[in-house]
């Protein structure tokens, strides 16, 4: 297909050529320039229909952009693709503070988004570390997960209402935004977490919450897995629905950030597991104060060892800083990343499994875990310690263990075309045979994202 | 098809015939005997899949059965179906009080799951009037609501994992346990809330959560559905997390089901609006404190005019009997039941508009309203005082007015064959037209309720 077609739609100004794309970053984890045929940045819905319906009568891919942190390479386009990028899109076009609820179009950013609602005294809750980058669209097309989950839960459980583009340019507008609505198939649910290969997100209505009132914070160690459990089922109990995330690192992730060229450790660095936990309440006295008495009676009961309670938003940050920025950790690249699930009471014996398998493939070998415990959700930083491409290996080491304990190989980042072999590890034949008719059936020609998620 | 090959995968004794069947009612509601070819009771997923296998392969239809409480006619059979009843289904298979799952059989009747699971003190918080006879298939199929979504989400948000047999007897055993799983496209969400009509839910992994250690309920009399908005709004934010249901009641409907024939009325029936609420916490003292003041204050306040504690669980029941049972209400049949969702600040402009419609079409015409306002949900019996089958009429004074605030015409009762010529109302042409290719691809000879929720 000639570009020229689609200057019609969105005008020269915001189509890009291959140079110009070429002055861009492939994504946040590759420098590399991007290679694309071309570059469209629509502003409306209109405009992505249009762009669609060119492309899928010319057979043309297109690679949808949002914030390019995706972890999975499920958006880096090649000479061959069109990309469509969402960052003309940015518009927050309405707050309902009574229904709780705002509209937004797909290129906003998490955390412009998150400071303006806070400013009308409501919570969008979905965070992630990508927040300064990351949009709406992309959170949707991943069903993006974070620290949160335990509470609010994932993006899914957010979009009340979706307005999308179909492969044809067909537009399926289905902007509920009401916490309830049992008319007919929930159509929206197919586009959250295809990865832009089923449609493309335009618009959505997603719920809001009033602001915490309160928000209390921790850093604690643990000797054991047992106490860590114990100590999440107490807090659970205890805090009840204030609890808003449970975060666990393992002893050898906590070194490796923290001392002479990472961040300073508030607690000593001996300890085999940290959790930095989080509760959000309505009443700063009342949270407090029975915040720092579940502490007290966890110490007494020994499942926890040792505690500290940050003093000001600095403190506060600062043991966030060691779970979130793990730059400190400087291993030695090839470095691969996961993402996994299990059942929680499976992950020590797995995690020592993992480990097991690094060192015994790599004899400096490194494997980094820590994760949102509470939700099942585990990531490693594996690490071989040896120049080369060892990615199969460290997948093998990673994913192998994780089958029997009906683990899932991508808790929250996705498939993209990096975890599309281990697919079958997490889904049966009947499930991935379902998909690939539900893609053909939505995507005959397979323009969007092609290969991405489900082979044809 | 002769139902004779049906026996040879269930066996005699859980066939029955067409006059065995005639012995139950068609319904909860609808006590006339139930007509169908034959029914079948299978005990296990494959004899569900031998069952659908056959039936696929004789385009026999098949209408899915569960506790029978559905309000829609979604599962009212004729001479020529076969009735798959789950009703020997009924396994509680297994409870994982750290990963806060339990593993279930489709014809788990709900109340009974509720009872096991507190017994380990876990909650399973979906909770409805029908407790005491809808199944967890049911629940699953027409994805329910009730009064407890406000904190814990739709039977969607508490479904992790799904055993579903497709129309031609294939087994889709998605069973993930984990709060996470983004592996693949989610189908199970397909078959959640899809009313039996792509496949049959033979067993789900559904969430548990800790058992409250408090729990507090009030009942309130309010002069405006302002004020209710601003009370609702209070407590959203002064008891946070902890709150878990919101119902209001138009003063005509507390009146009616209060007073000489009636429940005894704990507050004077002459407010133009009742609210009962509850919030679950982790403290009873500390909670009930709270629960106190911020009622105090929100009579201070005036935004509440009467309030009333109950003092023993006798209490508590009597306020929630009130809001469940409207047996007492006595209205002459025929009575119309409605179940529409809309944002919660035109609520007060869309019922008045109801009222007005079914008072000037009748003049003896009664239309009843509550519902679980914080969730966008309003019920409401209409009542034309008149002889004869008014349904249509009906539909249109209900329907009619939602147009414009782009609500539902079903918040969680589901489409069935009752609301199918509605469904427009709150479904675009081409929502509408992706669930048919969505119904056609995966139950190509329509043999799954046929004629419900989407018509081919």
């Amino acid at each position: 297909m000639s570009t020229s077609t689609l200057s019609d739609t969105v005008g020269q100004g915001r189509l890009l050529d291959t140079a110009t794309v070429a002055g861009r970053a492939t994504s946040f984890w590759n420098s590399s320039p991007m290679r694309a045929k071309a570059m469209v940045l629509p502003t409306s819905t209109d405009e992505v229909a249009g762009i669609l319906a060119h492309c899928n009568s010319n057979r043309q891919s297109v690679i949808t952009q949002g914030g390019l942190t995706n972890c999975v390479s499920a958006v880096e386009p090649n000479l061959d693709d069109i990309v469509l990028s969402t960052e003309k899109m940015t518009g927050i076009v309405e707050i309902d503070k009574v229904g709780g609820t705002v509209v937004v179009e797909a290129g906003v950013v998490l955390q412009n988004l998150q400071e303006t609602v806070a400013k009308e005294g409501m919570s969008f809750p979905l965070d992630l570390g990508a927040r300064g980058s990351c949009t709406i669209g992309g959170n949707i097309a991943t069903n993006a997960g974070g620290i949160n989950v335990l509470r609010y839960g994932m993006m899914r459980n957010l979009v009340l209402g979706l307005e999308v583009v179909l492969p044809d340019g067909t537009v399926m507008s289905s902007m509920n935004r009401m916490l309830k609505n049992n008319a007919g198939y929930d159509m929206k649910q197919l586009f959250i977490g295809s990865e832009g290969t089923l449609g493309i997100v335009t618009r959505a209505v997603l719920r809001l919450f009033p602001q915490p009132a309160s928000r209390q914070d921790a850093l604690v160690a643990v000797t054991s897995m047992e106490n860590a459990i114990a100590f999440l089922g107490k807090l659970q109990r205890e805090l009840a629905g204030n609890l808003s995330a449970f975060e666990i690192m393992w002893g050898n992730y906590y070194r490796a950030v923290t001392g002479d060229n990472g961040h300073r450790p508030p607690l000593s660095r001996e300890y085999p597991f940290y959790i930095v936990f989080q509760a959000e309440g309505s009443d700063p006295t009342i949270d407090d104060a029975r915040f720092e008495r579940v502490l007290e009676s966890a110490l007494e009961d020994e499942l926890i060892t040792d505690a500290v309670l940050p003093k000001s938003d600095t403190e506060t940050r600062a043991i966030w800083e060691i779970r979130e920025n793990f730059e400190p950790a400087l291993i030695e690249p090839p470095i691969y990343l996961y993402d996994v699930s299990l059942p929680i009471r499976d992950m020590a014996a797995y995690v020592e499994a993992v480990e097991k398998n690094v060192t015994a493939r790599w004899s400096g070998g490194t494997c980094l875990t820590l994760g949102h415990m509470a939700d099942g959700n585990l990531h490693f930083f594996v690490a071989p310690g040896e120049d080369g491409d060892h990615h199969v290996a460290s997948d093998e080491c990673v994913y192998e263990p994780l089958r029997p304990y009906g683990g899932s190989v991508s808790a929250e980042h996705g498939i993209g075309l990096e975890k599309l072999s281990w697919l079958p590890h997490s889904k049966s034949d009947v499930e991935i045979e379902l998909m690939r008719s539900l893609k053909r059936s939505l995507d005959p020609h397979n323009i969007l994202n092609p290969g991405r998620v489900v082979s044809l």
